[in-house]
């Protein structure tokens, strides 16, 4: 497996663009729809939010994948199309508008939206914006970042991978775009993903796919622990690559799965990263806990955690904010059993040790916790559990940029 | 009832003191050791932290509980003695120490700390200072006030109240001293509450009582999600106001756990409000939920949404990010049956309707979210539960505060 260019355009047969058509008021420069779209029809698959208030683009991409297929995505930024007068009606005016572009069957259009809560959608400008959308669809890098960009709200930057592997002696090609920033929690927070492949996977395979690896990657990464609304997984394969169709969890499915669990890691990592105005991109590992789903309830209540994040924020190795995270995670353990060390490239610190304080350099404890990337690990003593999650560090830019986000 | 001064020093037979012995080190004029002592002994009963990761007085004084009986509390701050060398040895040896000062039972001292965790204690200069804390006790409204400000961290206005009823003919008074600040989520957050009445009541009812009371009100606060590993609430009952001691769930037993409930809500808004770098007490209240569980979990959930908090601090009436609280709080509902309004002494302004915005005046809007304390009103339609819950808005200057902490 090998990573390549190209992002959504990366697998065979796959278009996409994205246009400023005035969604967005304030910056004519932001572009805010995208397009991606497949030549053939794909099998397709989708994941979406927990959360009981559900967005209208949710519902309409849900039924529109009810039978297991799907050819585009049509997606704006600027405004949710959630808790908003028309939501349903305007949603599928989306979808309607792309399948006339394109020639297709509005069914077999996808859906997502982003942005502001509980302002109707100005549907008509991108009805408006579509046909152009439409003609500048391109198999090319440019378009997959046109696209990209096209998706990203308070992103700073763009979230776009693709990679390459073999099944079956085919060269197969995976691709994804999404945005995070903000709203961002395990069980799918204001993440959007769109991922093509040329891959031949049937339906069934295609979704026990996409539901394995968003356990694995984007479940456990967390922002601010607020569950959005429009949170929104989708994958389309249109089977280009020419290899045996993967119908059962075979040796090819695993190849594929493997491929897939690395590129949605890659962007769930992306977005973790880019938490709004993070600075540090926070890893914690759980190992010896009890069991691999205690590890991960403890591992994302550490990166959840506002005191910790408000500690690695200021580079300060407060540990103890780490054991009481891990304390009210709801998991039962031995606390004079745990260690934690502070990772980075700078290096690495123990700094507690069977529960209890170990004396330790606070320069360098600093020099390590001033990196990027930084890594919280924690072993327990209790059993072969391990997870890891991702989070960010709270900063001044999250208060600022979350302050007045309507207006 | 009314409102008394004299915080704990307020019922009849009970002193305190507070000082500066050498537990803070960085400003000497920070007291940082109280004393709070009944000069006959009390029924007594605790709350503790339901973090699994417990400080060692913590364990220490719901042992001296055991026999629901105590007669002193000694508290420092600027040190949690949590996951710290010789932990539990150096909470037995604060109730040592005042024990020997007291001339009482070392059994019948608890013990509370708040502060840094995974730092060993200074116990010595606490034993060293305790000769001198016993000696100024006093039952007086500014040794009340002494005792208040010593068990303060990071919190900038002292808590303390006390309230006086009538039981029995006769006259019953309950006061009380916090701190609370960062660390604090329902369930206990880094709080300490010490309360102290004159009321003649049994040990299992003082017990209920307060569970009770608990549950309403310090259960129903959130500064920033973080069960901390100090949390501890005790009410010492010296039975010195002469009413007939309350054995069982009765009349008296209902007007004690009213004024105790009071008491303790008063304290606990006084904790969200003054949550660290907070500009805005929040205060959410849900009706019509499915049942008054129902609506305590969705109310929790909103007042602690990392992003509504953002909002609130930004005076900008985001109700959409109450909606989305709402809907990942994990209780089931009608989103379309959902109506918001935003409320505070300069007005009140419907924001959403049958789960959909409405036009509002933005300028009103604004306005209202100004104030210092603001609410929010939700309406669910789904059936008689209610509930009240408070907390407060984040800032930078959580940020700052959080970032560093320890040095």
């Amino acid at each position: 497996m090998k990573e390549i260019a190209g992002g959504v355009c990366a697998a065979r047969g796959f278009r996409a663009a994205g246009i400023h058509v005035g969604v967005k008021t304030h910056n004519l420069n932001k572009k805010d729809v995208a397009l991606i779209v497949s030549d053939t029809m794909c099998t397709a698959a989708g994941v979406f939010t927990t959360n009981v208030v559900k967005a209208a683009p949710v519902l309409v991409s849900r039924a529109h994948l009810a039978n297991g297929k799907a050819r585009a995505i049509v997606c704006n930024s600027g405004n949710a199309n959630a808790c908003a007068p028309m939501g349903k009606e305007n949603a599928l005016r989306m979808c309607d508008a792309a399948a006339n572009a394109l020639g297709c069957d509005s069914d077999d259009v996808l859906v997502a939206s982003t942005g502001v809560i509980g302002q109707m959608l100005k549907v008509d400008v991108i009805e408006n914006g579509i046909p152009r959308l439409s003609g500048l669809l391109e198999a090319s890098a440019a378009a997959s970042d046109a696209a990209a960009h096209a998706i990203m709200t308070t992103d700073t930057v763009k979230k776009e991978v693709a990679v390459e592997t073999v099944i079956g002696g085919k060269s197969v090609r995976i691709g994804g775009i999404a945005k995070g920033s903000g709203m961002i929690h395990p069980n799918m927070g204001t993440m959007l993903c769109f991922l093509t492949t040329d891959c031949a996977i049937s339906s069934e395979m295609i979704r026990a796919a996409l539901l394995e690896t968003v356990q694995v990657s984007f479940n456990h990464i967390s922002v601010d622990g607020d569950t959005s609304t429009n949170d929104t997984c989708i994958v389309l394969a249109n089977g280009m690559a020419g290899n045996a169709e993967i119908a059962e969890k075979n040796g090819d499915y695993s190849v594929f799965v493997e491929a897939l669990e690395v590129l949605c890691t890659k962007l769930a990592r992306m977005m973790a990263k880019d938490g709004e105005g993070a600075k540090h991109l926070i890893t914690c590992t759980v190992q010896g806990a009890a069991s691999g789903k205690s590890a991960e309830t403890i591992s994302k209540s550490v990166i959840s955690s506002t005191l910790t994040k408000a500690a690695i924020f200021g580079c300060d190795a407060n540990w103890g904010r780490v054991l009481c995270a891990m304390g009210y995670s709801g998991e039962t353990f031995d606390p004079d059993k745990v260690d934690v060390h502070f990772a980075s490239a700078a290096g690495e610190i123990a700094v507690c040790e069977q529960g209890q304080g170990l004396p330790f350099d606070e320069e360098l404890a600093k020099k390590i916790l001033t990196e990027d990337e930084v890594e919280i690990l924690i072993r327990m003593g209790e059993g072969d559990g391990s997870c890891t999650c991702w989070g960010c560090d709270i900063t001044y830019d999250y208060i600022k940029i979350n302050g007045d986000y309507r207006t």
